[in-house]
């Protein structure tokens, strides 16, 4: 399969918000955080049954490999809960991720997790003994318009390659790990990352598996690109009866504690109303956020650890970084998936690219004569 | 004080969404709903200590002056809790509205609750005898910039005069009622309103007092106003230490439970963050969503009503016209304000609407350019 | 009116739990925390619109006078919300109390918000100003049944007495403050307090006023004394159609913050299930706790301030010291409420502390002979 | 192993409550519900590593095989968050249970999942195809102080034993299914269950995999049982670092919708901490209640389906019959489990029948002297 050479948005000459991306402009850009993927893809479109595999799984390791004994600090929000993270009712109860942070395919959350399972208790044989047990964090969104899931494609093989391939280096995007069969705006989307840099050095970074939307709601940086882009796939074959899912993972290294990592995925939630999301009835739309900084030990020393945490009253840069980087890392879902077939012959287009930039850039345009006539 | 001709926002050319609005493009479309206000304005501007009052009362009554015996199901969501609307636990909890809803002044809430329970009893004078006590339901924005808030200008005859003249024609918007002094995005903002029908003949509409926002972050249907109008208000000085406040309220006549309603209000959210919102911390941003349909009578019959509810897989069109309806109320609000003057001087300038014509048109014959282009 | 003399639950060889309280056992253990009331007794029993009084205002100011500037972290859990705290949200979202807390009758809670605003302007004049507004807490329950509501009876001056009386000794309990009117059992109940003092010299003191519950339920240290007490009652009129409600207060000078002080309020709620609370429908049960420790200051210096926080792994004490002391704060209500009448006739019994004395010390020998026996 | 012979905790002379069980005291007294189970148990005592089992899985079918089609109304409530339900998100979301709900052991949930989609996919093959996917219900405690997890002793096979097992009759309590490797309150704990028949006909019913509670903190309907016993287990090894956690499932044919089935969630919990529970840090405790009436069909006819709810006025008897049945099974779970050895020579003894009942009836004796003493 040739692919049309792919981009990120901002290469398209999209700006979004005005703080100023990370050297990577990925979730890897918040220190300690890693990132690895595993790409299931198997066999050429058939029927149900045929085992045709587009799927995969993203693992995000908060303080890499570490995690475990450098617990870190965590908050979510449930925009809309038609969908599944394992383990966040602990998340909201404790504040803290002690496990990798893992996505996938909805049907392979309990293979997943079972894997994840494994791995921990190869990585800390301690656990559930002189250890608590634990509980992973795995996300889905569902896959199965272009995946045979019935054929369960995901192995725990897959779940260990993605863990030991994390790596802080940049983050491939659109059809990978559990991006693979994921469609945003009927489009192939899947994984995107984004990060901003704020003030006092702090980075604010995401991931997002995207899988939501429809064409006709698409928003690029407030641009109707989807209303713009229909005419041209009027006629094309969509899924129908669900618009899919999302989960987004806010990592950042500034202090922040639990309840301010809660109201700082609240806020990327806006990020996905943005981009053209109403939450949808059957789109699970959740987003976990995490701080790298202040890692709580498992057996600390004392009841009273010094810290330091944000200030609320310092905290709205952080918000609007979550903003802009949770809506960037939706469109690089987009702009950097290719089109990808599946089951039944169903076929995921990829965003034109050209006609966005063409679009953004005429767009662009007005902006700067409207601005020129109006100084 | 001579004012420039207000307009609403789709008279200055914005088609927001894709569903019609209802006859009045107001809360008031919705079968039953009632809404009242009155305007407290006294004084020139003077220093805070002259009692300068910028202020006011919207009343909205779900099931007009019935509410208390045929009380609403209701839901909410907080997007965040930097606010207050007073009697929000019961509603999350009984899922139930049975007074009148008002808006005010933050510092005004006690005065209004009190002022409600007063009309409450003169009304349904078994209160807390034969029937149960009520907590009425009373949102707050502050006004504090524009408005002497020390001097405590609401007295329970303005609640009074809010409720009795309560009706189901136009609403007025801007500087009225509760929005008297209110500010959005820079600009002088309040009370705002919109409607959608859906199919089935349902009608969904919306009333905000919009107290939030910054300029630069102002998107009218995703373009980037606040950015274009920016120069133009350099040196205006702007409140600072907070960026307000919104509490808007959903209404509907389709038959929605409590959890379908707070669903609802969720969605609702989504669009407050499309006009530029990224729920800043100091920015209590509630709210609130009915249904006049399927009333629960005081003293039911029997345990077992019988009743229709609509089913959630039908319930899609219901977010998407929350969140269309929400957008325009917000912009209705600032499109109907009009300059404001108040305390130290402060003022509040009226959102331009020549321009905001111009950019809109412009934008507009752009994307008309475009999809010509593209067909 | 000539009242029996009353007692603590504690003096009538009731031992609740493992941990010992502080010297006043009482909220005002907790070091910081003062506490205010105004008895509100008006008229001797006469119909509804005589102006017959049974109520009041209870003030809890977490750090004095000061708690404006020196903020409070908090939480709160909300057991049945069938009830109503102002300024909940604003808890719920900052983890702050920023005013004092006050406790009255439900229909006077608009005035206490009101007269609480214009102390907090009289002491803190740049509200509305320099200072950002204020938003009260001012939690209820209903003293309908005895106090003729209709007649308005709480006035500025009792809201300002409660305040300003406001004092760290020991705390008057039963019939007074906000808990003049109060019923719990189907007794005379209101105010109520306890504390406990745990390793570390830290203090958990509760406060709550009691009003919930029915005669046949009521368990002393899990004793009946409900269904012992009962056939005593035959024939007493009750109040039928509602079976009220409680706020508790739960105060700590342990460094606890929000998310901990959110937990530590969940833990109040089963010593209230444990004295024979099912939460009924219409009883609103909520809980409120702060931490006198870690002050936020309004106009704190840098955004990063050093701060020690407990570890979750030492917390399991104060849990059960926060259900040790809010079983025994209601049960303190009890025994310490007077005989109370009312409009309408209405008499409230007071718990019989002869009978329970006898009661729990035959439980106690029984106790005691089986553990002998056991030994 | 020859055991003690079990009783139920009604055979030793405990009435609990005001309401009368239904026939089989069971969660299968509520129509439509059926509960499988399959007990691991493998190998002696022996170190980590050896591969002992004691564990299993426990399955409740709500409206037996139909539930995906038949979905049931359902609710939830978090007390602890310490613990893990899969797919609770989306039931709080939806308010709906579409497939059976299972209970494991903690490092087993993943397989646990996984081989529920299995059987869901083999029972109806147009999941992921023309019907959505599905996210099972699976919760967890943790039994590893006798279960050695690390070696992985649930399989798919012991999954669909319990599914496919499931019955109406009588349920086994105890160490059995889900709750062979379960503790409470030092005892060997697991599987109990018990329900209360309501006016018009109605049952509630619960079942519980109990594994929470301290020895001393042990209340059997109000009588400190764990004081007077603690002497006889002194010395006794104990699980220290955890205190394990609670899974309880409510049931009701009555008509209640999905806030009224979280509430009736939240009442559970106040029974769990009747039994001697405050909600320690490391115990989850997490309640899911559904209705087997009304079932909502997965492809409906028309978007407003008639139906009847109960009215919240109605609702306080299920209150107290979620309260009294819950605090049954626990008991149930303690009075129903035998000894049971472990890993690393851990061993959980089994709550002492006879030294239960002797205290047990010395109380009544007292109760019913002090009544006679009274009357």
């Amino acid at each position: 399969v040739v692919h049309e050479l792919r981009a990120r948005i901002r290469e398209l000459g999209v700006r979004l918000g005005k703080y100023a991306p990370g050297a990577k402009n990925a979730i890897t850009d918040v220190s300690g955080v890693r990132v690895g993927q595993c790409t299931v893809r198997r066999g050429a479109s058939g029927p149900r049954g045929s085992g045709v595999a587009r799927t995969g799984v993203t693992a995000i390791l908060p303080r890499g490999p570490q995690t475990f004994h450098e617990r870190v600090y965590a908050g979510c929000f449930v925009l809309s809960g038609a969908g599944e993270v394992t383990g966040l009712t602990q998340v909201a109860e404790w504040g803290l991720v002690e496990t990798p942070i893992l996505l996938t395919s909805t049907l392979a959350v309990g293979r997943v997790v079972d894997a994840t399972v494994k791995y921990m208790l190869r990585h800390f044989p301690t656990i559930g003994g002189e250890h608590e047990v634990i509980i992973p964090v795995v996300g889905e969104c569902d896959d199965s318009w272009l995946n045979d899931v019935a054929s369960h494609p995901i192995e725990d093989a897959h779940v260990f390659e993605a863990l030991e391939s994390a790596g802080d280096g940049p983050v491939a995007e659109g059809c990978v790990g559990a991006g693979t069969g994921m469609m945003s705006f009927d489009f192939a989307g899947g994984v995107g990352t984004s990060s901003r840099m704020l003030p006092g050095g702090y980075a604010v970074g995401v991931l997002v598996v995207s899988n939501f939307g429809r064409l006709a709601d698409l928003r690029v940086d407030g641009v109707p690109v989807g209303q713009l882009l229909a005419p041209r796939f009027e006629g094309t074959e969509r899924r129908a009866h669900v618009h899919g899912s999302i989960v987004a993972a806010v990592a950042t290294d500034a202090p922040l504690g639990p309840p301010q990592l809660s109201r700082l995925a609240r806020r990327a939630a806006l990020a996905i109303g943005r981009t053209g999301s109403y939450a949808a009835h059957g789109s699970g739309e959740i987003v976990l956020a995490f701080s790298t900084a202040n890692p709580v030990p498992r057996a600390p020393a004392g009841a009273l650890p010094h810290g330091s945490f944000l200030l609320d009253a310092a905290i709205d840069p952080f918000y609007e970084a979550a903003v802009e980087a949770t809506e960037e890392a939706i469109l690089n879902a987009l702009s950097g998936a290719h089109e990808q077939d599946g089951v039944e012959g169903h076929v995921a287009p990829a965003l034109p690219l050209g006609a966005v930039r063409e679009i953004v850039a005429a767009y662009a345009e007005q902006k700067e004569q409207l601005r020129a006539r109006r100084a």
